[in-house]
């Protein structure tokens, strides 16, 4: 067989065929780099997880802390492969995405609960968030976004890059300001993790506007893991809740081959902990990307 | 001179010779890695340890902490070279290793206290422990393990590779089976920084059989170093005590060069100040291994 | 979708069913690295393989040096995946590597001029190819080896390995001598591009004696690639031929992720010139292997 | 002191101040990277050659074999730095780039024989090379260019990327067409060292129609370093000359931190042989990139 | 432009000219790395340094934790570039290192408030902080210093190198010896973050008596870093303050390209919030260094 | 065992007993790598050399080429280790290496047709051949000098490094001076792989003055690897010999791990092929040095 996430199945979902396997899960692929202003890579991230998760298998796949198996539970889980993006023209191809998005999230589900299948993004660079919220939207209204990052992501277009063309706007440090913008999202979300630099009067009172908290990560040492997971669970008061880990939440002790690393940031014993935390809310929907395929040197471009 | 660990003097332990220097403590290369499910490399581990201990020195070796110098105590500590192992048949293999393991306990001791040498071997893939073992019975009695990993390695054959095979079932992850299969351990031993997911109801059932107390990764963080350490040393109950160290145990941040890395592991701070904290317990031999050689990154095959 | 050699279709080869998308060449990776003397790693080959044909396409295929597309000639080309092959028995893995093989030469070919499809199977270690080989002759009849490498690869398992068990004689140094004794391969075989040392009088009397010519890497100074061309189409007689490109035939700078890299060696340009000049021989299976994944440096292990 | 090319001088060029240290050949670095198909990262390529180059020094650098000093020799060289180059939006990002170009050709120089500076540009992604061309015409009318390469880089942007959008379709393998349409080139250009793999029949015609003879990596074997030398310099018949190195002209093994690497490819002795065979030509442009930033490997992304 | 530090200004400090801009904090490279008992290569540290620093800007460079802009605050903030230190001679480099610090401590700053330009030096081997101590101690007197690293840097010559010659003596390990020799130190000093062994007594008793008290990486496990920020300030007494940081304070997962990497070390969220926490005391000067540029790996030399 | 080179017997030369092991080629690590101007890192290159020959072995030692087994022909070859150099001065040092030369080249030989033994030394940089010609001229008086190098290593230390100190002028541009200053070369010897930039009049005629004949590396392309042979061959003209050889000699392609890498070199087959050419020369001692440990990438340190 050929490399899928976890050792899942691999189902034709972006076919034109009209049945395909159902299933309640799917892990998506999108080969995106180009919205970044700093070290490309990410387009080969969705290989790099599925390498990466090679050992990982359904048949042993019991948590030792909970004694729950995430890939055998009530969903049927599968992996999709990559969303086809051209890497020439942003704009095409986050209609690409969102057209992936569509196909996928209207495919039938396995379980009789839920009559719409959620997605997993394994990215690519942070601007595939918007394509992933605007479907998220379209399914199940507006959203909760729990973002795990180092950066807020909600700049201003007009501060970030978007002084020079509405294109370069769209990019990974906007794209949270744009889904507040278009309305995908609810002011009851957080960031958490975050230590990137700011201009901190007129970045910090934006993201507010655009409707986040800020869970810094030096809270980690003030708050411990509990205090974290009970802030995020209490703040999203009962909503649907979509889960961006942007990776480089983690230090890049823990996390090298990301493209805008920050000293600083939480180890893996504590991100895990933070999103095991989180059972009992209900996520619709989330991503995980801003790897740079097996590079795990800042030398490397 | 030649790069022995810490530099040490190098004894001809394995030679046909009958008289060779005496020692009390002996670092053995075990160069394996054939027994492995997952990445190889193994075999250069020995090799790969010496030459990252080329700044240890008896010389200067006191600890910043105790005080003590663990090169120039009581014990004369010397380095034997690799066992001469085949890469081409596991069984043999261990053969080869046993009779390695056989030749230099019967060495003659330095100090008067003890007529047995110890020995701490340098892996290699986690299999050769199961000929420690052996010889470790053969010289103390059954010990109590304290086996730091992140896996359990105490899975049936059956489950683990053996459905396939005898031969199959003899791996880096079925050997504490063996061992208990053997009588060589006592059900006084522990795992410390376990994390790796399981088949949960027969894996942990099976691992209790074989006689073993999990301290998971997590542990730490509600434990403390101290409470690990003391829990830890509850367990064994006064028994003598074999020290297993795969290095997995710490996070991939920390030994990104091993073959089964798994995240949210344990920082190098927190396994020494356990490891310290053994002091008190009578410790009869040791290992250390799983160690790719001079490879950092999860990209290498 | 997922990483396919060259992006061909991928065809579920292997599968139980019955009907699978016929074919007439198929790619068929195989995982298997524990038969080898040196550094590791090929398991992960052909992964590697796969990756770094990612840029290759069918529907721009056209050589600028003939002006033809061997992805879009006569054979329509596909990727069976990975065979299944265990890790920790080489006796079993050859098992299953040999049934791989017959089942995917037993399928339907699309060509109406042959009935059996072809296999280029992506390495893994060299002693795969005893089990294509066994596979071609079973449909074929004997065949000339045309064996690029480094190494002889006719030793005998009492040379090497062997003198130990039956299990450690076959190895990816004897497995042509294994391939003489079963009858598989004629006389008219070369090897080209040999440079590593031998014992010279016992090994080179017994590679003669399994029916190889040898052209050595520094032969390609004295006849130039035509005459080297011409040498080794020659000496087939116009047997059907099998081809065998151990990647170690290339000099380490060429190939440095290779498990036995011998300075010395052809370039690309020159290795490549002599596989376009074959045309004319009647190729019936082949392989490329001995890669370790992503791994260019001699210092991972 | 900070990191120039050759350790030159550092002028700011392009300042806002009207008087700047006049000079003949200026190096400018190109950061950009967004307009390629396939492996990203030539946005750090200055900076990589700007420190691959830090042992050069005009005051030891004669060459051994012709004893000149292409450093010290008629043209005061300086380096201007990088460009100021968007990452967000190549449309903007090229319209920079002629900025620079227009601002450096326009300052005054240091020799009485030239009024217009020449420019050599350090990529940078090869579409960098479009705003060259732009700026070598606006001073010297058309140019036939030297093109060094394993790409011909003349693909139709309806076939290479553009049947998406006009945006898609200027790109790195796209840009000599563009040239062509623009009028800026000569049909007395040539490509060397090409082995790509193109559309034969249409890439080939079209790639004539460009104005372009082709030398192929193989014919460095039939007509050797001096039958290179002289093809290329009697095919441009007199004319001014733009010479261009895409570095994955080089095979691999020489040239690794590329995005496209190609096997087969020229070595760096037959390359730089070449290039100082050119003497004699009129040269007033010229560039050399796509490499990425101390990548050497493959497996980075 | 070139690479700055942070992308400040260049100011040519070092050049003859007798005005330069003024300026108040200035970054200094000292490429310099001979006088190392281990792993050399922080010669190219300077360069490395830059180089990781290029997505820093004092256009958004608020700390999400305080508000405040270390690059936009009361003083302007400048990069020198490197000193030109020879290679070859280390008494020779570090008298033109003397003399680099003398003549950017004597520029004119633009604050009204101070009237001797501070300096940061980015090493280099830590042997170039005497330089610094000698030029510190010129404009401001005997300073305590806050010394993070994993090693005491007090050795006595006569144990560390100096047994050899008077030269071998000045080292990366004695540096802090031979600065409380020169008078240019007080006994309110602190080492933190200490880990190496020592030669207890001998080494331990040498240190007090250079004046400095030892907070070990373990007891930050102890203390917290409240307490740790809290031990640090009061011991200085009120006394003006120079902050010397080599690399190998961290834990080697966090930095790991440095000649002496030590486990067991502080994590970078540990130390940034210490150094952050020490707001309030006056300090005078600093450095960090002893970074082996791009190298993450201990299997390069 | 321990690492020793290909797997020969290891034999404490060193110690300061009176009765080793009888030999007649010996195998010196000269660890040193302060006498750079470049990148350092060759103090680990006997480290490296030795673990890049772990697959040699004189049991499979003949050449396929000429049937001859160096390492078991008439003379009995060993390894002795390093000789144990300071880091800290090199004066000392290169005193120690003398002092190494002195007492392994006074040991016994184990043939009776010779009563010095050689040696071979592994760099370590090239300042390290000063002390190899000094001990050879003292055993077999003034020798020809066969220097593989990409530089001509000749260069006046008022030019090179010594302008500034006497202790700065002794390095690796400058030992070949020295060695002629001091009388232990003829003026018979000869470079070959030349292609470092040079200041023209001045070194060349200096070089001259030194007793050197040129090889450039294209000279490689006019004469082929016969031609270059029978040049330096008869250039010795019967004398005896030193062979030295610099690792950037050949292409960085071939040899990256090097301090000082220059383009356009030769291929490790083109090399080897000289090297076996000069059989019928009496050679009496040699050297190859100027590796970093197993760093490949121009990017480390
Ligand atoms: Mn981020
Ligand atoms: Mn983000
Ligand atoms: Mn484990
Ligand atoms: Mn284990
Ligand atoms: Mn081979
Ligand atoms: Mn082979
Ligand atoms: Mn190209
Ligand atoms: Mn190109
Ligand atoms: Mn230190
Ligand atoms: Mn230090
Ligand atoms: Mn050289
Ligand atoms: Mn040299």
């Amino acid at each position: 067989g050929l490399t899928t996430f976890a050792n899942l199945p691999y189902v034709h979902c972006l076919s034109a065929e009209k049945n395909v396997d159902s299933f309640d899960i799917a892990f998506l692929g999108a080969p995106f780099d180009t919205g970044v202003t700093a070290r490309p890579g990410a387009r080969f991230g969705p290989t790099g997880i599925r390498w990466g998760s090679r050992r990982l298998d359904k048949d042993m796949g019991d948590s030792i802390y909970t004694g729950q198996n995430p890939l055998a539970d009530w969903a049927k889980v599968v992996d999709c492969g990559d969303a086809p993006l051209t890497f020439l023209d942003n704009t095409i191809a986050l209609k690409q995405l969102d057209k992936a998005h569509e196909v996928i999230s209207s495919r039938t589900t396995n379980s009789s609960d839920y009559t719409v299948p959620r997605i997993i993004t394994l990215g690519g660079d942070h601007t595939t968030t918007l394509s992933a919220l605007r479907s998220t939207f379209h399914h199940w209204g507006p959203v909760s976004v729990l973002h795990f990052d180092s950066h807020i992501d909600t700049w201003d277009p007009a501060v970030l890059g978007g002084g020079i063309s509405h294109y370069a706007g769209v990019n990974h440090g906007t794209f949270l300001h744009l889904a507040h913008e278009e309305g995908l999202i609810r002011n009851t979300s957080s960031h958490a993790g975050i230590r990137a630099p700011v201009k901190y009067s007129s970045d910090v009172k934006n993201d507010k506007r655009c409707g986040f908290d800020i869970v810094t990560a030096r809270d980690m040492d003030k708050l411990g893991v509990t205090g974290v997971i009970e802030k995020l669970k209490a703040h999203v008061k009962g909503t649907r809740v979509y889960v961006s880990v942007d990776i480089d939440v983690l230090d890049p002790a823990f996390a090298p081959a990301t493209g805008t690393a920050e000293p600083g940031g939480w180890s893996t014993r504590e991100l895990l902990t933070v999103l095991d935390g989180l059972e009992g809310i209900e996520i619709v929907g989330g991503d995980v990307g801003w790897f740079l395929l097996f590079a795990r040197s800042t030398c490397s471009s």
